[in-house]
This record gives structure tokens, C-alpha cells and sequence, in this order.
């Protein structure tokens, strides 16, 4: 009986999933075959079908964080400041979910160093998401949440901020739950909002 | 004739050079007996002396790291913040050596994030690493060059930047030369000098 559409379907769910548990568990240095099959419960032989070769596996790997990192919902509680935390909280492994694609993301980083083609692919994406986090400063300070000065330093340094603190939270989770790291970011927006302070000139009139 | 204690360190010295040297090129992901035997220009079998398992020559490469890192010259421009500046100049790939030893951190996390012990060990180094810049914003507090508030939240924060930049800094060199890394870094602590600005309260005697 040949095999229907939505077995292959089916089939192709459980392949996903089973390289995104290896990837949330082993990282990319730990992403072969065989610890797939392990986890699909499946034989290598039958995997080699799906991935010919350790670069299929590995450039899947890659397309599969993509897709997943690109569907993932958004938060959308407002504009301006609003916006731009959300973006933020969007980012870091506040929950299980996330925690599991920013190990992978970071994992990610090893591979995508040493290879030029993929590298430059990562500094696109890195620079998009710096010029969406830029169109909320703009509107922040147009909103006058934040005050003047130049927004592409403004999102160069929450991006920077984000991935640090994500690097941190996956490292030390016990030092870095949610909670905090909600915490932190709050301090370091009010921060941003407060901005350079006013000079206070004495009064003329006095 | 038997080998000088002379020539032992030397080939050590050659070795260690060409493990840095792969690593920095082609990651732990890349770090193979075989690459590191091409770089020397020796053969695979001398280095299984050296490294009888892949698990021995990555271990050999930690080591390495953690080494050249705790070595390395340290700025010492001045007390207070300061020396926060200097701590996260010290950090930042702002030079090919500083790039070098970034991308092998990165590099590194990969691995790191897959082993419980390791992951706990550079945990530890982080928190170690937060401490310090702590005792710093402490200090850059009490001269009056930081605003009162949670020097631990600060110092979290300032991590974070520093990681983050690091990360944009090796996929984007062309956006993050060192100058712009430096601009940016004092823009950064511009803004937390500013901190929250007193509230402007009417004058009671008017």
C-alpha cells in the first residue's frame, strides 16, 4: 500500500521534532544520526533517507530554527516603549520554549563563525532585528518615552543587551529566572527613558 | 640522543599555538586532530602523544582559553567607573588577539551549554565575572560618578551589554569596528552616569 501524503506529513513532524529535542538537549555539536534515530526511536538507516549526508541534517537543523524562530507569536502590547520591551521580552528564554531555541541559537553560533556564507547570513539577520528594534526607539522618542539622541546606538545597545542577558540566563537559569531577568530589562529601560538629565541652569529671575 | 627539557617545552608551545590557531578559524566545531596536525605540519600520529581522544585535545583547548584569558594585560586607567569601562574594554573584541580568544568563547558555548559540569563551571566564571564588575559600580557609586540604586542589577546589566557586543561584534566586524564598539560602550555608561533624573519638584517658596 503506498504510503499517503499525510503519513509523510506525519512522519516529517516527528523528524522535526525529534532534531529539535537533540539540538535543545546536545546542541549542535552533539546533532549526528544516530542520537536522531535515538530519539525518533527509528532506525539510522531509515534517517539517511531524510538526510543523505552530516550537512542535510545540519543545514535542516538551521532552516528548522529559522522557521520555528519566524512563526513564534508575538507579543503586541502596545507601541513606542511598549514595543520595543516587547520585542525584547520576544527574545529572551523566559519560558521552556525559549529557553530551548536560544540554546539552540546560541549553539548555532560555533557553525555560523566558521563558515563565511552562513556568517554573513547571520549578521543580515542580527542587522534586521536591530532595525526593527530601531523603529520602536524612533517612535519611543517620537512619543517622547525616550529622549533625543541617536536611536541606531540606542538599538544597537538593547540588542547587545539582549543577547548578553540571554547568554547569561542559559548559563546560570537558577541566577537568571524569568522574573529577574523581566527585572533587569524594566531597570535598564528605565534607564534608557531617563536618558542624560536635564542641565539645571540657575534661574535668571532669581 | 634524548630530548631536552628545552625541546619539550618548544613543541609544547608549537602545539598550543596551532590548537589556538584552528580554534580561532574554525571553532570547536572544526577543532580536530587532523586540522590541528595540518596546522603544525606534523603528523596525526605525534599528536595522539599529546591527545590520545578527541575529549583530551578539547579539554587540552579549555584549558588553553581559560589560560590565555586569565593572563592577558588588563587596562588600568583609574578607579570607579573607570575602571567598569575598563573591565568591559577588557572583554570586548577590540583587537585581532581580543577577536581571537571572543570567537573561541563563543565558540565554546556550544560544548559548554551540552555538559553539566562544564555549563556549571562557566557559570561560575560569569557570576565571578559579574562580581567583579560589582565591586566596581560599588565604587563608581560612592565617588558619585553612578547614580544610588541596585549596584547587583547594574553590574548584570553591564554583563549583559558586554556579551551581547562581543556576539554582534564577531558576526557584523564591518558594522562594530573597534571605535564604533568604544562609542557605543560610552554611550552606554553615559546613560547609566545619567540615571534616573531628580524629579522636579515646584519650588515651595514661590
Amino acid at each position: 500500500m503506498p504510503r499517503s501524503k499525510g503519513d509523510h506529513e506525519a512522519r516529517r513532524h516527528d523528524v522535526s521534532a525529534a532534531v529539535w529535542q537533540v539540538m535543545a538537549t546536545r546542541g549542535f555539536a552533539g546533532l549526528t544520526l544516530r542520537a536522531v534515530a535515538a530519539e525518533l526511536g527509528a532506525t539510522t538507516g531509515l534517517l539517511t533517507h531524510y538526510f543523505p549526508t552530516k550537512q542535510a541534517l545540519v543545514a535542516y537543523a538551521l532552516d528548522l530554527l529559522e522557521e520555528r524562530t519566524l512563526s513564534r507569536p508575538r507579543r503586541q502590547s502596545g507601541g513606542g516603549l511598549a514595543a520595543l520591551r516587547d520585542a525584547i521580552l520576544d527574545i529572551l528564554p523566559l519560558t521552556s520554549e525559549a529557553r530551548d531555541s536560544n540554546r539552540i541559537w546560541v549553539s548555532s553560533w560555533d557553525n555560523a563563525l566558521a563558515d563565511p556564507a552562513l556568517s554573513a547570513d547571520y549578521a543580515r539577520k542580527y542587522a534586521e532585528g536591530r532595525d526593527r528594534m530601531l523603529q520602536r526607539v524612533i517612535a519611543a522618542q517620537e512619543a517622547g518615552e525616550l529622549p533625543p539622541g541617536e536611536p541606531t546606538d540606542l538599538a544597537a545597545g538593547a540588542q547587545a543587551f539582549a543577547l548578553g542577558l540571554v547568554v547569561q540566563a542559559l548559563f546560570d537559569p537558577a541566577a537568571f529566572p524569568p522574573g529577574r531577568q523581566t527585572e533587569l530589562l524594566d531597570n535598564y529601560l528605565a534607564g534608557l527613558a531617563a536618558g542624560p538629565c536635564p542641565i539645571s541652569s540657575p534661574d535668571p529671575h532669581a
